[in-house]
């Protein structure tokens, strides 16, 4: 039995997150419909590399599921995309090994946190950044973003119903980049726990902002969701890209957290 | 009396252009209503550094008009913003010396053009680009894109239709950047002809996808429509900014043409 692995780009404002729920309209239930629809035979389960929150942007989501024999893979990206015209576009397809798994192949993955920084509301962008206004003090933000590189127990920083068995996560890439009017948060890291991203941006807001006094390193040894910053809102938030290496690697250090 | 200055943030898709046309809502109509109910007090004329087409949307939009008095310029923007939220914004506002004309005094400006250059149809950036998915050959738009800076007859690549007495246009920058599936034509110029910017883009495309098969140089040199290539949709053109480096500088050069 073949595994098709697809890489998406989509909307989060049309769907309820990644993840299938009864009576909602969520990325991974409309995805399994149309692909029924579209291959014409029953599919068991579309799997995704990180479980993306109502809301969140992605451009590089990328999931896999398994078929009887292999389609017509131009095809099917062509349906899938035209079926769901605006909310979801499949940007690419492949047949891969029966090993591999999009979250547990992930060698890294990166995602960037969008804020529009100035006092008129957001029109281009509308949908996509966060709108803040106040002051920031951008290096306060730069530094505390750059202590959150290494291996770290993230209890302060995820959220607080989070069911991943362990807060330990290593970030490889953690910066801050600015742009005309645009602040953007991107970190590249091997997983991340429910939230993580949004309460690390809120975090680095309230820091700007001088909402939360403490030091970033203060505010990871509390161990204590409490410590941080506010969550920030989702639509800020997009899934860029998650690289697979070497996809015969399967690594079972990242686990099933919402992010 | 004194002149204000605001800098406009639109996306193109909520207007019929720039230009008060009777029965549609334009840029200009929109925000002229919307001044007098702000301001309360009859404003004779908004001016704007270019009349952008139907569907054009523009970051750095720039415009002036006349006030009895100086207006709370904090409580203006805000106020504009609010009403035409998520269709228009005002970034910025000023009072400038009575000589200033948002068209008369610019010094430059540039208008990018954005293609999605991939078989997937846009999603996030649904509205702001142009879908292409043949073959491009960069290699040749980019030569084509370059020939175009200096002083030149622009017939070739200006709508048949267009009014301005002179062809003639001065072009300072014109340049191809590739990033992702992205091409975008960024082009710094005095001022602009009639669908000159769409044009050049559609030209580009037909050069890249092989339909046209004369150098820009021969386009340019047939001074007839028929040399250059398509129109290229207006949802992908942005105005980004306009370059007032001496605002004291009144200079007629530039004719009134819409862009």
């Amino acid at each position: 039995m073949p595994t098709i692995r697809l890489i998406l780009e989509y909307n989060g404002s049309c769907f309820h997150g990644w993840q299938m729920q009864e009576g909602l309209v969520t990325v991974q239930s409309e995805l399994h419909r149309v692909l029924e629809l579209v291959l014409r035979e029953k599919i068991h389960v579309v799997h995704a590399s990180g479980r993306t929150d109502a809301g969140v942007h992605a451009r590089g989501q990328v999931v896999s599921f398994v078929v009887s024999k292999v389609p017509d893979l131009h095809r099917l990206t062509h349906s899938v995309s035209s079926i769901l015209k605006g909310a979801l576009s499949v940007t690419d397809a492949a047949v891969v090994p029966d090993t591999f798994h999009p979250r547990r192949s992930a060698k890294k993955k990166q995602y960037s946190y969008t804020i529009l920084h100035r006092k008129a509301p957001a029109v281009l962008d509308k949908g996509y950044v966060w709108h803040i206004t106040a002051d920031l003090d951008y290096e306060k933000m730069r530094e505390a973003a750059s202590c959150l590189v290494g291996t770290h127990d993230f209890t302060s920083l995820r959220a607080a119903q989070c069911q991943a068995n362990s807060p330990v996560k290593t970030i490889l890439e953690s910066e801050l980049c600015l742009s005309r009017d645009y602040v953007v948060y991107r970190v590249v890291g091997k997983g991340f726990l429910q939230h993580m991203v949004r309460i690390i941006a809120g975090t680095l807001i309230d820091i700007g902002r001088g909402r939360l006094h403490s030091s970033m390193p203060e505010i990871l040894a509390a161990r204590d969701r409490r410590a941080g910053g506010v969550t920030a809102p989702p639509f800020g938030l997009m899934l860029d890209w998650v690289d697979y290496d070497d996809p015969e690697v399967v690594d079972s250090e990242c686990d099933d957290a919402q992010e």
